[in-house]
C-alpha cells in the first residue's frame, strides 16, 4: 500500500480466478482491493467468491468495498468528473469508480462537450469549487480548454479512443490535450479512466487531510 | 479566370523577376494579380515595377489593385476571419488580404481563443450574421468547436503550425478540426490562410450574387 | 435545431432503444429526425416503432421523412455528389442522404474515377451549375484535383477509407485532398459522409434562401 | 488573474517592446508578470526598461519580482523538481523559476537518472515530503517510473526534447511517461517546464491554504 | 545448421503438415528442432507425430529434445530473463525455451517491474554474474535503464507489445530500449523473445566454448 | 558497369577533389562520368579539372560527355519527363540529364499539373509513343493518375518534396502515387529523378536495343 | 482494353454475382477476364458459371481463359517472379497469375531470402537474361536490394504485410525497397502483386513486340 | 567504472571547459577519458589542457590515453566494423575509436554494401572468425541481413541518418535492422556509433577474459 491505498489489480487478460486469488490475499491484509478492466465473464466468477462485491458494468470495475452511491454522500465533492459525449460513459465512469474506492466525494457530470456550448455553463459555479477536475474528452477534445478558462484547480485531461478516421483511437484528442493553451491541463493515457481518478484523488485527498491535521 | 477570378501566383522561391513577368502578363488582360508567401526582397523588387501595389508585411501578400482597409468599408462584412492566438497573425491576414482581393467585405477579430471565454462571447451576434467564418488556430485548435456551436454557417478551418512539441507542426490543430464535433466545420492545409479566405470567399460571392440576380 | 436543422443522431454503438427515445423526442418537437451509422439490426428496431422511417442500407442512414427518389424530385439539383469508384458507395449515399433529408435537391454520379477519364468529361456541363459538389474517393483521391480544375464552386472532399497497403485507412486520400492544387477544395474526416453532405447542403441553402428572400 | 496568478507571457517571437508594453500594463495593475522562452536579446531590452527584473539564462525566463534563491528561504519545500540529467537542466530550471514566482518553496534536485541508481536513492526521503514533484527526463525517461515507486504524492513528468534519432525530439519521452507503470504519474508536453511547474505549484499551494484556512 | 544451432522453424501460419514435415528432415539429419509461435492446434499435431515433442502453452514452442526444467540443472546460469510484469510471460518463456534448446543454463525471474523497485533489488547479485540478459518489458520499458545501471554484462531489450493507447502495440518500448540511456543495451524487434534469447544464448556459449578451448 | 552503364555518382557531402578523382578514374577506364547533387561550388572545382563538363545548374548534375540538347536530336523521343508544376523542375531536369547520358532521346513536358486540365491534354498524343514516362509531382501528385488513364507504358511516378503542411516533404505524393488507382504507374523515393530518369531509360533501352537486335 | 489488356476486376467486397456480370459482359467482347482477390466463396459462385475458369487458391486470382502452368510452356522466361520467404506465396503467385493471363512467359524462384545466401546465388544467371523481375520481401525486403547488384534489367519491388512488430503490416519493407541502394529497383504498394506483375508483363511484352516487329 | 570502463562523456552542447573539467578529475582517478560528439572547437580547447589527446575528425571522439593504429597492432582482431557505404564513415568510426578506448583488437572494412555483392564476399573468411561485427548501414540497410547469412557471432547493427526521402532519417535502416530475417542481429539507436562498439567490445572482453581466466 505505498501511496496509502492498495495496489489496483489490471484485470485485462487476467484468469477469474487468479482476480479472485489477489483479492482474497488483499481482503486478508485487510485492504478493499479494487479491479480494473473486468470483463461480465470475470466478474461473475468473483461475484461467485465475494457475493457483496460492486461491479460497474460500463466503468467495467469491481470495488470490494461499500461504496456510496455517487450524489447521495452529503459531503461537498472534491473532484467532478466530467465527460464531452455519452460515447465517453466507460472510460468517466472508471474514473469515477476509483474516486469512490479511494473514498474521495466526486460528482459526474456528463454529455457537457463544446458543441452545445450552454450545456456546460450551468456547471461552472460547482467546478470552480472543485480541488481537481477529470476531463473526458474523445475527438478533438476541446473541452478541458474550455474549462481550463473557467476554473482554477489542476484538470487531468483523459482522451478517450472513440470516433473514426482522423480521432485515430484517440491520438487525436491526447495531442489536443497535450497542447492545450489552458496552463492547469495535464494529460494521462489514452483511456486511462483509472488513472485520471486516481491522481485527482490524489490532489483532492492531499487537500483535504492537510485540512484535518490542523 | 477559371472560377471568375485570375490566377493566384505561389510566391515562395520564385524569382522576383518571375513574379513581375507574371504580374505584367496578368495586367495586360486586365487582371488585378494577387501573390501569397512573398518576401520583403521580393515585394522590394515587385514594388519597383508597380508603385502602386499593396504589400501585407504580416500576410506576406501583394494585391495588384486598391482594396478598402479592413473595417473602412461600410458594406456590412460577409465573412469573418477569427484567429486564436496572437501567433497566428500571419495566417489569419493572410486569408483577410484574400477575401480584400476578392471584394468581399470582410471582418478580423484577432485573440479569440477559448482560454478566455469572455473574449468570444462579445462577437458572438456578429458572428450568427457571417454568410461563412474563417477560423484560425493553431495547437490543440479548440476555437472552431466552439464558434461551431453558436453560429449556422460554414466554418472553414485552417490549422496554423505554431507552437511546439506535440504540436508537431500544426499537425495537432489539423487532426482537432477534422475530428471537430461541430458538423459545420471542414478543414484546409496546415497555414493554409489563402485556401480558407478563398473558399470562404466563393461562398459569400455565391450567396450574394445570387441575391444580385434577382 | 441550431443550425436551422434538428440534431442528427450518431447511431453507432447507441442501444436501438435509445435512438427510438430520442426519435420520439424530436417527432413529439415536430423535427424529421435523422439518425447515421445505423446497422440493420438497429434499423429494425426502430422500424418496428416508426413503420414509415426511410432506412438506406447502403448509406446506413435512418430518415424520419418523405424524402423523394434522387432525380424524381423535378428542382434542378444544386448539389452534385460524385465518387470515385464503386467502393466508396457507403460514403457518397451518406451524402446524398443528409442532403435529401435538408430538402437540398442533389445529384448522385458515381463511378467516375480518374483512371478512366472519359467517364467524368461528360458530367462537366452538369458539375458547372451546381453550388457545392461533395467528392467522394479514396486512396491517392485524384479526383477532386481533377474535378476542381473545371469548376468554380467549393467542392467538399470526403477520403474513403478503402483500400489496402499504403492507403492506410484513408490517411492517404485525406492527405492527398488536403495538398490538392486545385484552390477550391477542403476536405472533412475520413469517411465523414454525413459532413460532407452537411456542409455543401448548408452552402446551397443559403445561395437559395438569399434567392428567395429578394 | 484567472487562477489566482496573472497572466504568463510567452516570450517566444514577440517583440520586445510587446514584452516590455505587457508587464507595464501588469505592473500597473499591481501584477508580477512572469515571461518565458525569453532570449538574452529580448531579456536585455526589457532590463533596460525594469532595472530590477530576473532573468535566468538557463530557464530563459523573466521575472518581475524579488525572488529568493532557491534553497535559500527557510521554508521547507512543498514541490521538488528532478531531473534525469544535465541537458535537461533548461527545462528544469523553467519549472522552478515557475515555482518561485508562484512563492512556493521548490527544491531542485539534477542529474539523478536511472542508469546511476546511487544518485537518486539518496534524495528518497526529501522526495517523500513533497506534495508534488516535477520530473523532467528525455530519451527513454525512465526516471518518473523509478520515482513513482517511492514517493505518494502527483508526479507531473515534464519530457524534454533531447537526445538524437529514436528520440524523435522528446516524443519517446512523452509516451514513456504517458504509459508509465506508476499509478501517479501524469504528463505534460515535451519542453513544457512551465507547465510543469504551474500545476506542480497548483497542488501545493492548494494544500498549502486549506492548511491555513483552518 | 550455420550458426551451430539447426534452423528455427517460425510456426505461424504454417500448416501443422509442414512443421511435422520439416521436424521430421531435420531429425533424420540428427538435429533437434525448434518451432516457435505454435498455436495449440498445431501443436497438437505435432505431438501425434511425435510423441516426446516438448511444447510450452505460454512461449508456444515446440522443442524435439529433452529439456532440463529451468532450475533444476546444477550449472550455474549463464543468461538470465528478467520481466517487469506478469503480461510479459510469454515473451519472456519464448526466451527461455530458446536457450533451452541450445543448452545454455538460463534463469527466469519474472514480474520485477521498476514501480516495485525492492523487487527487483534482491537478483542484483545473480545478475551481475550473469554472461547476458534478456530484458523483457512492455508500456514504458523502464527495466532495461535500471538493470543496465547494476550489471557490466550485455542486455538484449525485449520490447512487448502489451498495454493499451499509447504504448502503441510495443512502439513506445521498443524506442524507450532504443534510447536508453544505460550503454550496454541493445533491442530486438517487438514481441522478439526468439531473437533474445539466441542472442543471449550466443554471447554466453562463445563466453563459455572460449573457456573449453583452453 | 555493372548495368551496361558505368557507377553513377552521388555528389552530395562529398568533397570536389574526391568527384574529381572518381571521375579521372571512369575517364582512364573509358567511361562517360554522371554525377548527381552537385552544388555549383562542387561545380566551379570540377569544372576547373575538367573543362568539358556539362553542369545543369537546375538539375544539379555533371555529364562527361558531350550531350545534344533535349528536342534538338532528330530522333523520335523515347520516353517523356513530365512534371505537374514549375517547383517540381530540379527534379524533372534530374532525370531528363539521366536520359541524356544514357543516350535515350527524351522530351521534357512541364507545368501540366491536373488543376488546368487543357494543359495536359494537347500532349497525350506525344505521350501515346512513349516507351517510358517519367511522371514528376508533388503534394497531391494526382498527375500519374490522370495519364496513366491516357497511356499504355510504364510510368515511373517520382515524387517531389515541395509543398508544406500536410505535404510532409513528399510523403503524400509518395503515398498517392502508391496507391494509383491506374494499373501502369510504380514509383520510386522522393525527389528521386536520377532513378526514375534511369529505369524509364532502362524500360526504353531494352526496348530499342531487342528492336537493333534483329 | 486500354493498354492493350481488358480491365481487370478488383474482386474484394464484390457480390460474386456481380462479378460474373462482369465476366460475362468481357466474354461478349471477346475479352478473357482477369479477377484478383478473390474468396474461395466468390470463386465457387463464379466457377457455376463458367465451369472452366481458373481459380489459384493461393494467389486468390480467376482467369477465364486457358494459361499454360508455369514452366511448361517451352518459350524461354521473359519474366522472374522472386521471393523471399515462403509466407510471400500469396503476393508471388498474384503477380505470375497477372503474367500468365497477360502471355508473358514467366517463371517463379520462391523462398531466396537473403538469410541463405547460396540459395540465390544459384539463379543468377537465370535472372541475367530476364526482361524484368518481380522481386516480392516482406519484413526489411533486402532481396531486392541483393538481386539489383546481379542484373541489369528493371526489379519492380512488391513489399509484403508479412511479419509482426516493426514490421508494420509491411510498411518496413515498403520504405527499404524505395531507399534501397541498387538503382534498378522501384517499388509498388504493401501486398500489390497484381501490380508488379502487370508492370514487368508491360516491360516484357514491349521489348517482345518490338523484337516482332521487325 | 560501473562497467569495468570509466564513463564516457557525450559532448554534444557541452561548453569545452566542463568537458576539460570532467576529464581532469577522470585522470586524477587514473582513468582514461573518452568523449563523443565533440565538435572541432571543443576538440582544440581540451587540446589546450591536454596535449596528447587523441581527437578523431571523422568520428567526432577524443581519447585520452594512447591507441594504437588500426590494424597495427599485431593481436588478431576480435571485432569487425563493417560499412555500406562512404556516407557511413562518421558512425563507423565512431564505433572503431570505441573499440580502441576498450583495447579490444579491431578491424574497419568500408564501403561493403551489397549493390556491389563481389564487395563483401572476399571479407567473409576474416568476419567468420570474429566474436562479434559492428554493421554500420543507412537507407534500407540490407548488409546485416547479408552478413548475417554468412557468420554465427552476433551483430550489432547501427543504423546511419544518412539519405533522403524515405530513409527518413535513419528510421528505415532502423526499422529494417529490427526486422532482418538473420536470427544473430540486434540494434541500437540511428547513428548509434558508440554504443555498436561498446556493446561489441563487451562481448568480445568477455569472451577473450574467459579464456585468459583458465
Ligand atoms: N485501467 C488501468 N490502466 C492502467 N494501469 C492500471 C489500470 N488498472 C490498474 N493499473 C495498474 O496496474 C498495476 C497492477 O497491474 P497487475 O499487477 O498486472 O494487476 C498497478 O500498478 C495499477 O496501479
Ligand atoms: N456520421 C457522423 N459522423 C460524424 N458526426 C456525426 C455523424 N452523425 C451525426 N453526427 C454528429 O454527432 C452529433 C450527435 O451525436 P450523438 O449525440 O452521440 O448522437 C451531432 O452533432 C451530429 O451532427
Ligand atoms: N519467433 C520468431 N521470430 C522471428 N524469427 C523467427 C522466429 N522463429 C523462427 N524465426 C526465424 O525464422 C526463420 C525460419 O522461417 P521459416 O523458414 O518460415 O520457418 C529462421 O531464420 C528463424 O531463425
Ligand atoms: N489486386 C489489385 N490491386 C490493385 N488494383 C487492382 C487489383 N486488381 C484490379 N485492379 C485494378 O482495379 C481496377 C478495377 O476496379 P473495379 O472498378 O473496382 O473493378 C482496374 O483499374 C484494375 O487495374
Ligand atoms: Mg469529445
Ligand atoms: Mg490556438
Ligand atoms: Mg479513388
Ligand atoms: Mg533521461
Ligand atoms: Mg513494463
Ligand atoms: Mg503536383
Ligand atoms: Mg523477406
Ligand atoms: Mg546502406
Amino acid at each position: 500500500s505505498r501511496c496509502g491505498f492498495p495496489e489496483v489489480v489490471y484485470g485485462e487478460g487476467k484468469p477469474a480466478e487468479l482476480i479472485v486469488e489477489i483479492l482474497q490475499r488483499q481482503a486478508a491484509a485487510g485492504q478493499a482491493g479494487f479491479v480494473t478492466r473486468v470483463s461480465p465473464e470475470q466478474a461473475a466468477v468473483v461475484q461467485q467468491a465475494f457475493p457483496n462485491v460492486h461491479y460497474n458494468h460500463v466503468a467495467r470495475t469491481l470495488t470490494m468495498k461499500n461504496v456510496s452511491a455517487p450524489g447521495v454522500s452529503d459531503a461537498e465533492p472534491a473532484v467532478a468528473v466530467i465527460s464531452a459525449g455519452s460515447c465517453d460513459a466507460a472510460v468517466a465512469q472508471e474514473s469515477l469508480e476509483t474516486l469512490r474506492w479511494m473514498d474521495v466525494p466526486a460528482v459526474l457530470i456528463e454529455d457537457v462537450g463544446v458543441a452545445g456550448p450552454q450545456r456546460l455553463i450551468k456547471h461552472v459555479p460547482l467546478l470552480q469549487r472543485m480541488s481537481a477536475i477529470v476531463c473526458v474528452a474523445g475527438m478533438e477534445a476541446a473541452l478541458p480548454s474550455v474549462v481550463g478558462g473557467y476554473v482554477s484547480c489542476p484538470i487531468i485531461g483523459v482522451p478517450t479512443s472513440v470516433g473514426y478516421g482522423a480521432s485515430f483511437g484517440g491520438v487525436t484528442a491526447l495531442l489536443s490535450m497535450l497542447t492545450c493553451c489552458a496552463s492547469n491541463v495535464v494529460a494521462v493515457n489514452i483511456d486511462g479512466g483509472f488513472r485520471g481518478g486516481y491522481v485527482a484523488g490524489m490532489i483532492a485527498t492531499r487537500a483535504a487531510s492537510s485540512r484535518d491535521d490542523d
